[in-house]
């Protein structure tokens, strides 16, 4: 039997090098999701990427208030838990630039345990602006990574 | 009886405005799909928005050669037509300059017909690159409008 530790580390080898560092290098990635009626949605999200391919999101945005669970991408991660977050590179002058990077997995909407307290300490090094928000009582969104695409 | 010409009129108040400049200062958008098993899809696309609500976007990337009706876009719309195009503003500084827009619509591989010809002059319009590729071969995607979703 294989521990939930030892399966990160074995999985870690999907997210390394040269793609790790492209992921690292973004502000933004792009969460899709798929509610129950097969229909996409997809949201601009800040996101830190921890050792084991795991990714995190938080829910920072408006409704800041009220039921967060109502939040399009919370039912659909629940519904169905297959996800897509893409990170890509645009340049106008040189399309030889061009990059992009698919991670697909699978979504977990956190509890307020210890892995909810790690994620938002790696939110709040890579966005300064969180420091000043109370994300221990909100949402986070693990990814656990099952597949890198990379293009070109 | 409602003609194709006239429904377009009717919908072209959907972008309208604000949300169309927002939407035409982009050079990327980003296109969300699902495939047959519920699982999201999202690349990032050039794109060019017409009158009436359309938004089109050419698959000129890789693979170049081959059957491009493999292509997973491609697949996926056609398996399922129901797709989402997120475009979005991300400043580091101020997050109070945070932006996105979501069009919710249904997509149609055009044939190489007339719209498919207005659509690569759209394009062409808007990437000086597309002018050397060879577009009026290579499939565009209809993506027709139904919902705009505006945050904040």
């Amino acid at each position: 039997m294989i521990g939930r530790r030892a399966r990160r580390m074995l999985s870690a080898m999907l997210i390394a090098g040269d793609i790790r560092a492209f992921i690292e290098s973004q502000r933004v990635g792009r969460l899709a999701t798929v509610d129950k009626g097969a229909r996409p949605h997809v949201v601009p999200i800040c996101f830190a990427l921890a050792q084991g391919d795991v990714l995190y999101t938080a829910i920072d945005e408006k409704p800041k208030s009220g039921d967060v669970t109502r939040l399009r991408r919370i039912r659909n991660v629940i519904a169905n838990p297959r996800v897509q977050v893409l990170f890509d590179r645009y340049d106008d002058g040189d399309w030889s630039k061009l990059r992009y990077v698919q991670l697909r997995g699978t979504a977990r909407v956190l509890g307020l345990d210890d892995e909810h307290a790690a994620a938002v300490a790696l939110l709040r090094d890579r966005y300064t602006q969180y420091l000043v928000m109370g994300l221990e009582r909100r949402p986070v969104i693990a990814i656990d990574v099952q597949r890198v695409v990379a293009w070109p």
